[in-house]
């Protein structure tokens, strides 16, 4: 059975990588002594090593051990033998090229369906939907392909943000970019506000955290959600 | 010789489509009749022909009549015949999308080469760089390529913004997400902030409005040029 949390942001305001979501992933990852962490995101341009190492000392807090997948010689064997996977955050465009580059976007998709527990946050959330299309990222290299994991039914936009009504700054707000995706596209897009995620068991996904979800479906009035209810599309 | 204006944004805060930038372009485009409009950023998905109604309010209040791109059977004919082109803003990979599948990319590079005059807002000043890659727009479609038109030696950043240090909101802020850019590419970034320009003839290229435009080198630390001066790479 599929099990997922897809969440926002590793990290809210005022809090230390993954303090705010520790309860929900020693509960999630209970059964699992090892985590196969992805760190192809870079965030700021880090190093595979030393991305590794942030994921690390934020899992050491609930005993779990992380292993990086960029130090497998055959990371198509590492993602189907891993106890669970993390994808962390960081530039989404460049996570889904290298997912492609190495060949495990299909087969992270086939283990997740299998059951294999996945945790993403951020550009590691994004990648669970159907395409990458409603990233927030720059495009600082062209991937083969925009699709992705396909294992929700629906786009994620994380980070989700309310416009500034007080901003004169003229650059188009969160929910015109997502209108201007549903010109083109038809999926829904979930807008996860910074501290929300997404609690997948198999075909039933509920929203958590303290704040409600931002839900934009092409021919509807975009509306929001409130914590503890069910998606359904 | 090459003549352009690259602009920020089309409508600066508390003004109307073009205001700011009206006595620019009146001399800019003083012995044109009739300038070309390329509408297919489409911002917030409006049809061509909405987009090309603004485009011609804006241009009426100094005497110029403006045909939109999309009216004509032959894009590239248009373009070889056009007295001057304006690219409006709205979805960068909407609009590099569109301009290839019209055959019109290397069209318009080599008529602004040859002295068509070029004016370019938003997205329409992003692809006047070497890539698209410095965008913050959303990949709502997927191009065939991340290249643009290359008439200036560098990418542009259009609606820069500086980071929001009250803010706390954990998305990655502009100048993070060009540092990320140059881990993997070379050329330089401009961040025009709204209300700047840069004025092109020939090989001079020169900062105009009332703000300072911040300049982002791979090697280097971020610096700041003011309006007047030029830019050399």
């Amino acid at each position: 059975m599929k099990k997922m949390i897809i969440a926002s942001t590793s990290t809210i305001h005022g809090g230390t990588y993954l303090s705010y979501i520790l309860p929900e992933l020693e509960a999630f990852f209970k059964d699992v002594a090892t985590v196969l962490f992805v760190p192809y995101a870079r965030p700021g341009g880090i190093t595979h090593d030393e991305y590794t190492a942030i994921a690390a000392k934020g899992f050491g807090t609930i005993n779990k051990k992380v292993v990086g997948l960029h130090t497998f010689e055959n990371p198509v064997a590492a993602v189907e033998n891993a106890e669970a996977i993390f994808v962390g955050g960081g530039n989404t465009f460049l996570l889904v090229s290298q997912l492609y580059r190495n060949k495990v976007m299909e087969v992270i998709r086939g283990v997740v369906n299998e059951g294999t527990p996945y945790f993403g946050t951020s550009a590691g959330s994004n990648i669970t939907g159907l395409t990458m299309q409603t990233t927030n990222d720059m495009p600082i290299i062209y991937p083969p392909s925009f699709k992705t994991l396909g294992l929700v039914p629906f786009n994620i936009n994380p980070h989700y943000i309310d416009a500034d009504t007080q901003s004169k700054h003229m650059g188009e707000t969160r929910e015109t970019r997502i209108k201007e995706f549903h010109k083109i596209n038809t999926q829904p897009v979930i807008g996860l506000r910074e501290g929300s995620w997404l609690a997948v068991n198999g075909e039933e996904i509920v929203l958590k955290g303290d704040l409600s979800a931002r839900i934009f479906e092409q021919t509807k009035e975009a509306y929001e959600i409130s914590t503890g209810a069910s998606l359904k599309f």
